[in-house]
């Protein structure tokens, strides 16, 4: 499993190189930045007991990973963001026309990867993960600034945007590994919980803050006018944080006060207990499924998503 | 063929109407403009005699088109295009955010497409296209303002940006109608010189003009800051054209008058030459290949490129 988490970095390393000084100066310094590398890892602890040949995993891990950061490249250029985990983001250092050109150009790396593993089924899995995170990305934008948010349409948001490429790791990872219809089934909805309490733990963080953890302001997502969990449900207990209308939120000060507001409502506690039931549905659903060993491995990748963020 | 045009036509319809109102609002109208279709037409061509089941070479033909409208609604926001074949841009109509995602969408509707193929080596082509097609955008944000871009530079930037994909056109083709490497490797020549001359013709129109037939401004590269051979040719032509400063021209009225000066250097001539020079070299490639039917057609796409301009 190490062995393989190395491999998937190497090739990320050697592909990042392999596009000249250009991928290696913009797109490149994403890929290095790292990250959990939680994909990947997805992907191969799907796969259950290593295969004998597994280059082919180790490149759905690698695809997986590029499609990951083409979107954070490209929502870093949406949202004019200067930092992301404490760096300057490429859109900072390069602007926004080579961003986001180094995120079409991810993109397109994670399929000629994929291409040669010669499982169609597979390029399907990951365009159709690509194409709910752009659908995603557009519904956000139509949702931006409102404030009547609906908390089904926030979910389906999150589903999109990052719980379908988590599903589509876990796919990957039981086609290239042969594994059953009903192996994928269940690993797919794996996928997808934790995916989605990835990113309802994630929205929590931006208003909890602190700064440190998150290596960018807190209330960076009120400044956008992306409207989340916590949000919604401080609207739906407090007339006063009701009352906000967020485009009039401009200043970093003025999103630190709306997050202190939304905190003292109770909507964090809320909405990381959402979360954590979706975590523990995750689990759930594991059931008696697979070898324990694996079990195990998917369990421990679970309880990291939550312990990320406690 | 014409039949074959015909359902490429309608499956983008279709995939235009599958995403729903967002994609039918946004990208939708970027396919549903239309164009001139022509790298479906290269993939149907390519193909030769029309193969038995037609459905492969349909789904090629739509994933390179897919492409391509994903490239342009991306170029529209880089350039913050009001216009593109006279109707407002994605970006203007729904804004940058919306756009971006929209252009994201569209290109992974693309691999969804050509992923029903279960060609590793199509889908291995398109995204190598795709590829390069970022990578083309990215040297020529590079290059922006420059006063010393290179004949070699400008020509490597336009068989990125272009030729490639007319390429990957041509190869989806040979390889969905089971033709050989050789024939493969012919028509890959073919494709690559058909789309130099076509970017070298589009940028000679966008310093030609006139606006009717463009459907933008004249000039609009030079108030982008792109270099283009028209630009470079009278640079080496006139100490006029050489002193200006393209960060100095940012009205419509200067980039008309810069346009007038190149056109009085001979240098929009000797761009349309060069282009002539590679739809020959296009032509010659071909010589005793193939059926002397799809011989016929492949010339007359050459020509179409031509006749488009003159």
């Amino acid at each position: 499993m190490v062995g393989l988490l190395a491999a998937v970095e190497a090739r990320l390393a050697e592909i990042a190189a392999a596009h000249g000084e250009r991928l290696a100066e913009h797109a490149g310094a994403t890929i290095a930045a790292g990250g959990k590398r939680l994909r990947p890892l997805l992907v191969l602890v799907a796969a259950g007991t290593a295969p004998e040949a597994p280059a082919g995993l180790v490149r759905a891990g690698v695809a997986v990973e590029l499609v990951h950061s083409a979107t954070l490249v490209h929502d870093d250029v949406l949202d004019a963001a200067p930092l992301r985990r404490g760096r300057p983001t490429v859109w900072a250092s390069a602007g926004r026309g080579a961003a986001t050109a180094a995120g079409d150009l991810l993109f397109a790396a994670a399929f000629s990867e994929l291409a040669c593993n010669d499982r169609a089924d597979e390029v399907r899995a990951l365009s159709r993960a690509s194409s709910a995170l752009a659908l995603g990305e557009l519904l956000q934008r139509e949702d931006a600034w409102k404030a009547d948010v609906p908390r089904a349409r926030y979910l389906h948001r999150c589903e999109l945007k990052t719980a379908r490429l988590f599903e589509a790791a876990c796919t990957l990872g039981v086609l290239e590994a042969g594994g059953s219809p009903g192996d994928a089934e269940a690993l797919a909805g794996f996928g997808r919980h934790i995916g989605l309490a990835f990113q309802l733990l994630d929205d929590v963080l931006d208003v909890s803050g602190p700064a440190e953890r998150t290596g960018k302001h807190r209330g960076t997502d009120l400044l956008d006018g992306t409207v989340t969990l916590p949000l919604i449900l401080a609207r739906e207990r407090s007339a006063a944080v009701s009352a906000v209308d967020l485009r009039a939120i401009t200043t970093p000060e003025q999103a630190e006060a709306l997050c202190e507001q939304i905190a003292e409502t109770g909507a964090l506690e809320a909405s990381r207990e959402q979360a954590l039931a979706v975590v523990a549905a995750a689990k759930e659903g594991l059931a008696e499924r697979g070898e324990p060993a694996q079990r195990r491995a998917l369990e421990l990748i679970a309880d990291s998503v939550v312990v990320r963020y406690s």
